[in-house]
């Protein structure tokens, strides 16, 4: 079953040139979210919970803001959703789970603040499967309600997608924001680990990161900026920095495109929406070199070959705590099967082992730094083809694990197709350097829409 | 005021040798503590909430175990404090702030999992300061009521002082674990940075660790491996590995007596007790250079000076959120003085300063490296004199702020005195050597107890 039209998302920055004059506003912009939530989210479930009275409070708080010709940001006013692994402030953090049925945190984690105070409308809490990891919730893809919307930033991407949003708030240790994002042809954005402040929220994994989702490039971009400038990075990590709006488009001059361990799984399609964009990128005068080509990328691709195995185990020992705690402090039949799974992999783990895993993180980290000032950008697909039928699977993240094992930033381009159906464009850039790999997306995306 | 009798701390390790005949026991050895607890505590107020018929079931099922010679570990059945910023199943977690009166996360922190499954026995929450910080809490010193115990981990200093448990955890971001050690004549110990699991604890900054505060150094290290061995770091942290029980004594060929930004606050008493220790060691064939003696030591003493300016604003910055959002979505009267005062500071700087500091702390950092090899360990006082007198101040942490800046692990040993009061030496080592710190302890502890 594919829904009647096809999903809009909802860009925020055409609307507010409007605003002056008074022939838009915040709160008709929020009226139309409201208005699109309430006509689609019955089936396509993006949403635990919606907090309306104060989003319609905030937007009118903000359109009298705009009125006078003084926002907060550019992003004053933008309806944003926020995952619901992130403590907010008057609505509840579930995870995901039933053990957290309704808890209230009682405040806003650090980057929904930061977020309030540019001014953002938060509309509501956006489903995640169990803890961010791998266990669904009941989101289903706008674009084809039999089919998963990705995850675990489920609700994030179906909300933007839908047009219920324009932004929202997403994280990702394996895949999480980049594949829904990819599925559900929308902007996804995985910072460069530490690149922002995970306060209040629930995911402490060493390789994982809070990102966005949204209906624009330049939208991804300012609601980072407008975060992080106020919030920074994770403790200890200065956060993304870089000019507060989106950064000039930049042409590269030479990108890897890289197959990944995910090249085995990718339809004949997908395979051949890489081959245009290559054939594309080339026609533009960019040089692209890939494994066969480069020894160099080889190298790479070689070292990130088994970057699932290595996430995964990493993410079982740091996953250890809460799960223990769970278990043992609240209801061990509040937890999936596949968090059992991960507790006893945990427990099974030595220190040791862990101290091994890092070792080799850090050799696969080596590998890519050393590519630095050889290619201005990684390309390849966000995921394996569009995203698979069921809700029971989120889907392969085979082709964004190793962005998160070595912490690169990386961004999905909703310019490509499988069945039909939305496939991400994946452009991957160093760390640190989030703002130059912006300016080369903006290069790349305009050789798509050109 | 001063107590009738000096504060006893009570050894765990001594007592079992007794368990396996019946004459002692967990349980008897737990009502000794509780016995203390209700005579002292009334005066002390270490503890902010106790949880003793669970501790005493705790107690009970330990017992069943040493009986049947099969205890979970060697601290199995010991009593332990937990700071109260440190979530703890069935016990509040207030952190010495209103707005967290009678908050029950209803899971165990990252540590306190791993305690219980070594079968240590949790006596309950011990005061803190506000949030780990500077605004005091209600705790007094056990060697003289009149005096602060040091701050923030006050509760589980005083605890372990005054016998009401062999252990604690505590934490420091400046001087929170080696100042209350110091000041109340007990083992105090801050781990590598990293060293200890924080999932759990409401302790955010990055140059924070999670660590404990004990009646014998043997004790200090058993409870940190315990821990570390189930629950490793950090996450990204292998955390403190090495032997399960403390490491042989070694005796340091190479030491280098600091003096820090703190000798110009040192009472003329601490710095005889300095230079005692200086002569001990000595005499005792180490090697010991200053910042007079060799140009090595003189660029540290030179790096570290400014250790608390540059401390204090990272912690600024990095502790924005959550004060922040405790600020928005809670209530600003809840907060103390101090508290508004760093959300002020961190309010007015940017992100650019952030970066700024960072950098500052890495060189820092990389002139403490390079005397790796140099020096087996670095040795100062833990504080400039005893505790002082009031509760409204917690202390001076200039002597051991550098080694939070740095990452260092340091030791507090209780072997100097000022006023007839305790006075820690303070050992410090190389980061993630931190069985390498205590068997240099071991060895330095030898010569005072000779």
């Amino acid at each position: 079953m594919t829904t009647d039209s096809k999903p809009q998302s909802r860009p925020y920055f055409d609307a507010t040139v409007n605003f002056a004059d008074g022939s838009d506003s915040p709160r008709a912009f929020l009226d139309r979210c409201v208005s699109d939530i309430e006509r689609l989210d019955g089936d396509v479930k993006a949403f635990v919970v919606t907090g309306l009275d104060a989003a319609r409070a905030a937007a009118d708080d903000s359109g009298a803001r705009w009125a006078a010709g003084a926002p907060l940001s550019p992003i004053d006013g933008m309806p944003v959703g926020v995952k619901d692994v992130m403590e907010t402030a008057g609505l509840a953090t579930e995870q995901g789970s039933p053990l957290f049925k309704g808890y209230q945190g009682g405040r806003d984690c650090a980057a929904v603040v930061a977020l309030r105070e540019a001014g953002a409308v938060v509309v509501g809490k956006t489903v995640t499967t169990e803890f961010a990891a791998t266990h669904p919730g009941e989101t289903h893809n706008p674009w084809d309600l039999e089919r998963t919307p990705g995850g675990s930033s489920s609700g994030s991407a179906a909300a933007v997608a839908a047009g219920m949003v324009t932004g929202a708030l997403g994280s990702q240790v394996i895949g999480s924001t980049i594949r829904p994002a990819s599925y559900c042809g929308i902007f996804g954005y995985k910072p460069s680990v530490g690149g922002i402040n995970r306060g209040g929220s629930y995911d402490g994994f060493s390789q994982s990161s809070s990102g966005l989702l949204a209906a624009t490039l330049a939208e991804t971009w300012s609601l980072t900026r407008e975060i992080t400038s106020r919030a920074g990075g994770d403790a200890g990590y200065v956060g993304v920095t870089g000019p507060m709006e989106l950064p000039a488009a930049k042409k590269p001059n030479r990108v890897a495109m890289l197959e990944t361990a995910g090249w085995a799984n990718a339809t004949d399609e997908a395979k051949a929406e890489w081959q245009r964009a290559r054939v594309t990128m080339t026609a533009a005068g960019i040089e692209v070199a890939d494994r066969h080509s480069d020894t160099a990328v080889a190298g790479h691709e070689d070292a990130i070959a088994d970057a699932m195995k290595l996430s995964m185990d990493i993410n079982a020992w740091e996953g250890r705590w809460p799960l223990n705690a769970y278990k043992r402090d609240m209801d061990p039949a509040g937890l999936s099967e596949s968090a059992h799974n991960r507790l006893n992999q945990a427990e099974s783990m030595s220190q040791e082992q862990f101290r091994d895993l890092l070792a080799e993180r850090e050799r696969v980290r080596a590998v890519y730094a050393d590519l630095k000032g050889t290619f201005d950008a990684f390309v390849t697909l966000s995921a394996p083809g569009a995203a698979p039928k069921g809700l029971e699977w989120t889907g392969d993240p085979l082709f964004t694990v190793h962005t998160s094992l070595i912490g690169m930033p990386t961004v999905s381009l909703p310019v490509l197709q499988d069945e039909g159906l939305p496939l991400g464009l994946q452009v991957t850039g160093y760390w640190d350097e989030d703002a130059d790999l912006f300016a080369v997306c903006g290069g790349i995306l305009a050789l798509f829409n050109a």
